[in-house]
């Protein structure tokens, strides 16, 4: 898996209780999984199709720093499937983990396309 | 299923392709789903263990007014789950579902604690 | 009054004195005053006329869950009337109220235009 | 009236109609009132009280520079009312007019207090 | 130097540390540089070319006022040249300095066009 | 020079002109500074004391993905010096440069304090 965009966790990423929110953490998975879909297919219209189990393995709080690190598992004709993991930069302990997140490469009409990649 | 709360997708809701940014939807979601746990716990102290399969239906465009609803699948002694869909209010479209959302609740030392309620 | 939509206040919905910033909240009822009145004209083109008295009742603070409330008060051949609250979901504390929200149904050439409906 | 803080409008400001978002708007003059009370008051624990009648004058688009104005219409003893205008730099257009906004001076208790001022 | 737009620092506006988010401030100056020369231009079209030396001289905390201020140092055919210092409003200490902010006056081509005003 | 940080450029990272708003990316850039400060010195504590020359080479518009990229110029004795470069992931043609980013490392006092790493 490789690690490539970070986050500084900030005031405006925290939940009420004081630790980082979950949907902002969603929010910077779906973001980077979209990137990387763009970068492996050369194609700026991609979609998230769905995503697999969702595991909040622990928190992180104000002023930690985290990693977000994707994989691919599954290679399909118009599609690659993603498996993703944040984890705290310093301690590598993990934070979140989502199995088989399906992008999918479109084309013009907005239909699924063959990527036509050696992935 | 009840529907509660509604959003009005703006522009700084959208992706880079126009429709609704998914990263968006699911930090709604996320929200929704701890402000619920939160009134059945009576306990603002919860936190999203894991979350089930996403599927990702439909996309919305700008001006569309959605929906997110919440319903409760079964009940812990110490944890929720809950099934949610967000749908287009005026053509009732389902735009993403997700089930087995586990909200957790916790006690005063940040550990899961039984909710005692009927819930 | 019906009450619909529900936000749980975070660090970044907060002013400086730690208590839910006046202007997000005055955000939030536009945004839900706008998309009340889409539904009832079953139109996109909607737009904010005026509001009437704005009384900041009560503060309310980090992890509240807060319910947003709207009613017709009059229903005009091109506009609807509104009323608002905001609630603390668990203890029905009035937080703000907003009387007499103008909502103006527009035509596609952006004037105002009978909503012909039976609201 | 002195106008001074200015707003350029950005993608993120818009309505999906886009136009400028009232709930924008609104969020910008409640910042600007309770900024221009806390130099008035010398004192950083102040709170909006209520407004009087808001009135949308006219749109405003993306790319507009607008200024928010505003002038003290009467001085109480623990509290100033204030008018606000919204306009567009260039044109002078009005925007949108807010009357009455009442700005309490807090003690240290949170409970409003003299401001021993002479505004 | 004309000091015009304020800000209240917000918690949305804070670092991780609890002071001013240098982003944040850099944010803010890059808007008003912009809006600034818009108004000199009379002309929409604006970029910013280049920044000279940035200093942060002070944090600036949670609930201050601060005020930013430009001063046109250079006028060339197609540009302006702007010096740039935020203070804080009650106690007028420096928290960053910029100098050597280039703004450029674009044509309709996006090209640099001579904005044959007398700045 | 070591490119890690990726950002899809949304609608929401706009200027009014319609090409990434250079706030916005002055903001990534300057989270991205203190992050990989906080890494290199193992400390939270870290605050930007100055920038040299920022350099907007090109634009970026909406759907590009672009990297920031960091690197070490001087390492001091409670601070270390750093060079920026963004550009596009996919044409790798540079958008903005940094030079002479200080970055200083603070002791629990809030004052600079040697790092005392082999950086």
């Amino acid at each position: 898996m490789k690690f490539q965009t970070r986050k500084w966790i900030k005031p405006e990423d925290l939940n009420p209780n004081g630790s980082l929110f979950g949907g902002r953490l969603l929010e910077w998975i779906d973001e980077e999984a979209a990137l990387f879909a763009i970068i492996q297919f050369d194609n700026k219209k991609v979609v998230t199709k769905s995503m697999g189990a969702i595991d909040f393995v622990a928190s992180a709080k104000q002023g930690d720093v985290v990693e977000i690190g994707i994989e691919i598992t599954k290679v399909g004709n118009a599609y690659i499937s993603l498996s993703c993991e944040v984890r705290n930069i310093m301690t590598h302990e993990t934070i979140i983990t989502i199995s088989n997140i399906i992008m999918v490469n479109l084309g013009e009409d907005g239909k699924p396309k063959a990527h036509g990649k050696n992935i």
